[in-house]
């Protein structure tokens, strides 16, 4: 049995965490052995079902799709299946399974678990997998293996989630994948459905705090996947100024120290984005950014928003701390410093942020136009349609998003939208339909599926 | 859309299949939308569900993982999932989808349906890829991007089952595979399952003609995937001598156009096969070679066997004729011609030699033994386990084989004389249940598998 070592970094242990929902998140995996099933759609019970399904008649539709690929997406499931791809470099808060414990599949437990939530909240089919690159003896290796790997089984589905690759890395991937134009949809969901879910929940913040986009200074603090493409994403939809914080400091061109995604060729996520940002040459550490800002948007770690820094900032401030499960800081301390509207990643508070609310309806929207690519204006029309789901009516400093489970709604609206916008046609009328109409299905599965 | 266009030869048209099967399995495909769906185990209705199965619960299994990589098999249900691969170089009777009409994917029907026997036969948990590898310039390149595709992806499934790679491209890729001892089982179905299933019908059929192995003399016609590695078990298994014809003729290392699989180091697969077969120097055709033989396998073409070279042959001659649809010769014509017993691939004569047979009780055991790699070793048991389903009574000219429909307790026969072979552990009592026991589940799904 392969031993998984690299880097002489095996036989690395790691602590169980502390509290019972671990310990029964081990047992509720033990029981189940895992979340997903792969099930045929019908029987296969004698001669005539087997020539049907297989030899001899399949040789028609492979036929069929030698002369017409996209005929597949009307008869194979793979190709209205997305894989939920990851080289287990950046799981959840546990860090770098792969390289730093050597444990290339580890994560897979993460992505059969998105896999789940494809299907459960966006009967969307998806399947997980995770890339062993420990043979890979450079980064430039290991960017290029999965560059080829996902090159390699992308034709034969319908899309490509990217899930948990770290940063750079995953900035390189992406980009090189895109420009194969591969004809399938490729969407790191730690960048841009974190961006699309923060968009439009600063959207609405905005909205209920009286603030334009066009004047805000919003702060992001972590300057990782999620961070760089929230910053792109707020400045597509026409924030004002954005100031981008790492633990360095605040990304500034001209502070060396803080320019760690750098490329000879001047294409280095940090070099690009502190093109962008930074309007007002601020130098220094979370709190100078801080100064008369109107929002915080933290993808960083429990704690280090101070309540004397929100003191700081202008009125009606808007904090988005959404590190987990430990926010940047706790909302009532928050509320207690002067905050307007606090949003974090948990459901035990008003205001949930969570990628949820976004990956299944894009990807819905993409299959169901057969878009080849995800693009900003996609994206864009996403965030539209996540804030578009709370009524303005509805709107407060403790409504500001749909919640997750409340009403699924958001991901028809979505896929609706996305789906228009890939094609370019008039909606195709999912808006009205919530996700609830769905949930007909056994063990709770979508059985209403688009692709069924 | 990428259009799959491949050595200046997109735009080549296939033409329809004639008969009504093939149109049928084509309202078939778009009627179900393909043949597998991906389901949850588990409803995900509330923040609870979500934490179990996904943030922050799940970080847990995660770190099991890291500390003990095998544990994954017990709370992933990819783990214990077999990845059907191919590069669509060798497609059913289509030949080369991807390299003649530069579609990679057009065979995704046929590992979609491989998957689906998978779950049907085997209650093996089965996925669908295909790999394009359109991009890569030379037979090398292509090789090595498929044997780093599976090396990349293979930790994290329980198999990995290659199918419809052409020969001797299959030779090399598993060559290699198995060189790298990734843990996972790699076995090209089209070689070793066809063989095992060829040797365990021919070890019933020469005890019904009271031949012993050891004295046969058994002609292969064909020697791509399936040829070869049937020539490789049949001499495992013990028969005298082997004599391989392809259409350059008898694989003869004294005839250098018979002998294409070659490579510079001496280990292409005929170079190596022709040390080991055609013990009487024979020259010539299939009509020079089968003249006193007791056997002929055929993995060749419709209708190249005639019925005057069944009177050369040996008396109670024993005819494996397996092209598909139509054999190498027809069941009534070979009796005419004096054969004592016939095979084919077909499910409306007697005999019907089907790998389904085989491979997916191969995975099952290997799955359940948690087998790093299927050994020589374990393929034999296999054949026997498969002869020995056909209880010594009930031998005839018309019953070598289980029939894959009738009773398959084939499936457990096999899974459990593998999982045996690769603990080398006592029976671990599959053998005396059959799968009839089994296909109680929704849609004729298995629903008691061993890994759900």
């Amino acid at each position: 049995m392969q031993t998984f070592s690299n880097n002489g970094s095996s036989n690395k242990k790691m602590d169980d965490l502390p509290g019972s929902i671990y310990s029964d998140s081990r047992d509720f995996h033990l029981k189940h052995k895992g979340k997903i099933e792969i099930v045929n759609k019908f029987p296969i019970e004698n001669a005539r079902d087997l020539s049907l399904a297989y030899t001899p008649g399949v040789a028609q539709p492979c036929i069929d799709a030698v002369n017409n690929p996209e005929s597949a997406c009307d008869t194979t499931a793979a190709k209205n299946t997305v894989i939920v791809f990851s080289d287990d470099s950046s799981v959840l808060g546990l860090g770098d399974l792969q390289g730093k414990y050597g444990a290339p599949m580890a994560g897979m437990h993460v992505m059969e678990g998105k896999a789940a939530l494809f299907i459960a909240f966006g009967g969307v089919q998806a399947f997980p997998m995770c890339a062993d690159h420990s043979w890979c003896n450079t980064e430039e290796e290991k960017i290029q293996n999965l560059v080829n790997t996902v090159r390699t089984i992308a034709p034969g589905y319908g899309g490509i989630n990217l899930e948990d690759i770290k940063a750079p890395r995953c900035f390189e991937v992406e980009r090189r994948l895109k420009d194969l134009h591969l004809g399938v949809p490729i969407f790191h969901d730690d960048q841009h459905g974190t961006a699309i879910v923060v968009t439009a929940g600063m959207t609405n913040a905005a909205k209920v705090a009286g603030k334009k986009l066009s004047d805000m200074s919003i702060v992001i603090n972590g300057a990782g996947a999620a961070g760089c493409a929230t910053a792109r994403m707020l400045i597509n939809a026409g924030v004002g100024n954005i100031i981008l914080v790492d633990r360095n400091g605040i990304i500034n061109k001209n502070d060396a120290k803080t320019m760690v995604h750098v490329k000879d060729d001047g294409t280095g996520e940090h070099q690009l984005l502190a093109e962008m940002t930074n309007k007002t040459n601020r130098f220094g550490g979370l709190g100078d950014a801080l100064i008369g800002a109107d929002a915080f948007v933290g993808v960083s770690a429990p704690g280090v928003l101070k309540p004397e820094m929100i003191r700081t900032m202008a009125d009606k401030s808007i904090i988005f701390a959404m590190a987990n499960p430990t926010p940047e800081i706790l909302p009532e301390l928050a509320v207690e410093a002067g905050a307007f509207i606090i949003a974090t990643g948990r459901s035990d508070y008003p205001n949930q942020v969570n990628n949820v609310l976004a990956f299944p309806g894009i990807f819905k929207g993409a299959l169901l136009a057969r878009a080849p690519e995800i693009t900003d204006e996609m994206k864009l029309v996403s965030v539209n349609a996540l804030a578009g789901c709370v009524p303005s009516s509805e709107l407060s400093t403790t409504n500001i998003l749909p919640k997750p489970f409340d009403d699924r709604i958001y991901v028809n609206a979505i896929a609706d939208a996305v789906a228009e916008c890939a094609s370019k046609k008039p909606s195709i009328g999912l808006k009205s339909k919530g996700l609830k109409d769905y949930n007909n299905g056994a063990n709770g599965t979508p059985n209403l599926h688009l692709f069924k």
